[in-house]
């Protein structure tokens, strides 16, 4: 008799999900480090996994609400600076309970708040704290309102391909339909309203009713997370929501809109704490509530990590004692980050094969898919790697990655994990590794990658596409 | 045309879950407190937010991993104590980047091997770190075990009743179907076989496949969570695991039991870290694999609440410069909440038509549906109640737990949101609130209910059942 957690009784569509970028390329790389290879982990965008060292005000804070006790120490200014007591001391305030203590499930209404006031400066209209709920990172937020909309497989969801494969494995998950909508490489990932449109006309004659779209901005597939990675001041992060308001009545009130922030990305990079937040436009309160209701079923998120959205959307100010400290903490990771995208771009672009859109990161484009913390080449594999890949049982793009990681410890993400078009392959590599070692990585890659192409093209005057 | 989020189009499963820990009452008591009405919070096992202490050493070990920069500060040896610091090196040296860094999904190997260690000490048999997944919290993991196996409404999983809500909550959300099986209120809320094989024949005669069955232990419906707050060493926690484990083979490598635990309960309260773990036995490598797919959807539980729960499964040893002081600030816990036990079941004992089966805890009676942290009073409502309750629209003992809420400000839980048997009704509240306050608390709730029976008992002499 089959039990209940046998793999042929288990529910479809968890079987079904698909999540690249700890897919086979990352199962991989676990193995081959257990077995003592160096493996340089570019698949995820992990910071900290990487060197770089945490922002300390956040941390001084974070740390003094974890301990209280300390606060009356007579010896805490030894080792904190006043500013940092005094926000530990605002934020234990905020809670009923300290850091112990499960939050409403929506997060502390002081921190919403904050998150309100945020938005506010950010976008130039009024932002209600009712309306936006603290959530255990990004992913989590975004997964909740997905279970929300998806009602079974007619339900579509629009994506923008490549994407993030978040997307993909989650509306699996709640058994929907992923409704894919390209972007265009040739102009620098660039989204087209008539290839928008096409999509949308043809998972309707498949008998899909598109539900909601998935809107990646800046950049993609990094997401508004990275709002903050927007390297100068020319262009300035525009939000989703802003352009919105702007477009005035009726618009402004008509359109549904949720919209996602996280700790994990800009340059704190504190993955490992888990906040995040969504703020809610034009949803009836009814669904609101509703969306209440599921949260409350897994009490709260984490409160620590709601503390350091709170900081993340009220750094230090001028004049504050660790104001400077910070400021200079922060541009020295985004400059390097800068750096490192300009050395991995023009490492790519220097292989047989590979040709890199990014130039100058989100700073230059919008829409590039490169930027932030990520880098996406296309590898044009000839024909003979596709033909030998396929025999393998391989996707072509999965053959290329697996054989890079073991020639040089690279574990970086197909492609395919992302969407792409028939006959044409990339990889994802986040730019996060260390500076230091940035140029070896590259020079690696490049040995690997055109030792490769010299082994698979047939002769030397293959043609780029 | 109706839009994705509006609440007619919304997916049925999440409008039609219901949670009652957090539900109409829960609701009530936060907007009478935003009107400035003291609310006693007694719906949710809360205990940092009633004001207990944390226990000092896992959070000084906590600040120093999120402010790693301390341990190099020549005056961290003047606010922290050497095996604190000792404690967070260790624990900083099992991530791979510190807090703020992504773990594996299944969490930090080193804090994994931690609670198998745990788990061989407390059970006698060996455990497997790699069966071991870490989560935010107990809930998380139950929401991700049940989801793996639901595939429809004609799954059903075996729930005790009454229940803790995350099952029905949970049951609901992904479209399965409860199975109650009823407790014997007046065998000291005992498991009757006979009981459970109808309800099991029952089910099946509905066209539902019984997938899985909900154990609760100890007592109920407290979970495996509970295990530290059994009060005596007489009749120690015996876990599921063991007890599976001690029947021998075949049925020891048959059947597949998934256990959880978290840092939220026992005496240690840390509901806001987000800790918890489960650990799969007789669960096939596939289905851990898929399990283990899912969770890196959401990436990783947070880092801080792992470290929670490494250090809850490995406290301080005889010898220990914090020995001493965990040890007492753990009993001191303990024994206030046993004390309050008492008062609260004698409180309840003292008034008209109430009944409360508590008397020592789970420390004399591991069925018992009061312990831990509950109490769960039978509230004989007089027929006029129920019959003035019905014709304002509300089930009786939401009622009463409203009037109860109104007058008192104590907010506590219908027991129709736990299940109970037709006819005869409940009230669930945690026994945290601060021991100085309990008296208070116990006569203002006398006084409330005495007032209420008065009121709608027909006659005095309205014999008690």
């Amino acid at each position: 008799m089959s039990k209940g957690l046998d793999h042929d009784t288990l529910n479809e569509n968890v079987k079904k999900a698909q999540y690249a970028v700890r897919g086979e390329l990352y199962l991989r790389a676990s193995e081959l480090q257990k077995e003592g290879k160096k493996i340089i982990f570019t698949n995820v965008g992990n910071p900290h996994a990487l060197g770089q060292k945490p922002l300390t005000f956040p941390r001084q804070v974070v740390a003094l609400c974890q301990a209280p006790f300390l606060l009356d120490d007579p010896n805490v200014g030894l080792v904190f600076p006043a500013d940092a007591i005094a926000r530990a001391k605002h934020y234990l305030s905020l809670t009923s309970g300290g850091l112990g203590a499960y939050s409403d499930s929506r997060g502390l209404p002081g921190v919403r708040k904050e998150v309100a006031e945020f938005i506010e400066r950010r976008d130039g209209y009024p932002s209600d704290p009712e309306l936006i709920y603290l959530t255990d990172g990004a992913s989590k937020g975004v997964m909740q309102i997905l279970n929300t909309i998806i009602r079974g497989q007619s339900d579509g969801i629009l994506v923008p391909v490549p994407q993030y494969p978040l997307y993909s494995a989650a509306i699996s998950l709640y058994g929907g339909s992923l409704v894919p909508y390209y972007l265009e490489e040739t102009a620098n990932w660039g989204l087209d309203v008539n290839n928008l449109r096409q999509s949308v006309a043809e998972a309707r004659s498949r008998g899909i009713t598109v539900r909601a779209m998935v809107i990646i901005n800046p950049g993609n597939p990094t997401d508004e997370v990275y709002q903050q990675n927007i390297y100068q001041d020319a262009r300035p992060f525009l939000s989703a929501r802003k352009v919105l308001l702007d477009m005035g009545l009726p618009v402004s009130k008509e359109v549904q809109l949720v919209s996602f922030h996280t700790v994990s990305k800009g340059y704190w990079g504190e993955c490992g704490q888990r906040g995040g937040y969504f703020e809610m436009a034009n949803i009836p309160p009814q669904t609101v509530d509703e969306i209440y209701k599921i949260a409350s079923i897994s009490l709260s998120p984490n409160v620590p990590g709601q503390i350091f959205m709170g900081l993340m959307v009220s750094p230090p100010k001028p004049g504050d004692i660790s104001y400077q400290k910070y400021v200079q903490e922060s541009n020295s990771v985004l400059e390097s980050l800068r750096r490192r995208a300009h050395i991995m771009t023009n490492g790519f672009n220097s292989c047989r094969n590979v040709v890199c859109n990014f130039t100058e990161g989100a700073a230059s484009n919008r829409n590039a898919f490169s930027g932030a913390m990520y880098s996406f080449p296309q590898i044009r594999l000839p024909p003979k790697a596709i033909e030998v890949a396929k025999k393998a049982g391989k996707v072509p793009d999965v053959f290329y990655c697996l054989k890079l990681l073991e020639a040089t410890g690279i574990s970086t993400v197909p492609g395919s994990g992302f969407g792409q078009k028939e006959g044409v392959f990339h990889l994802r590599t986040t730019i996060l590794p260390a500076e230091e070692d940035m140029p070896a990585i590259m020079e690696s890659f490049k040995k690997f990658n055109d030792e490769f192409m010299e082994q698979y093209e047939e002769h030397r005057g293959y043609s780029r596409m």
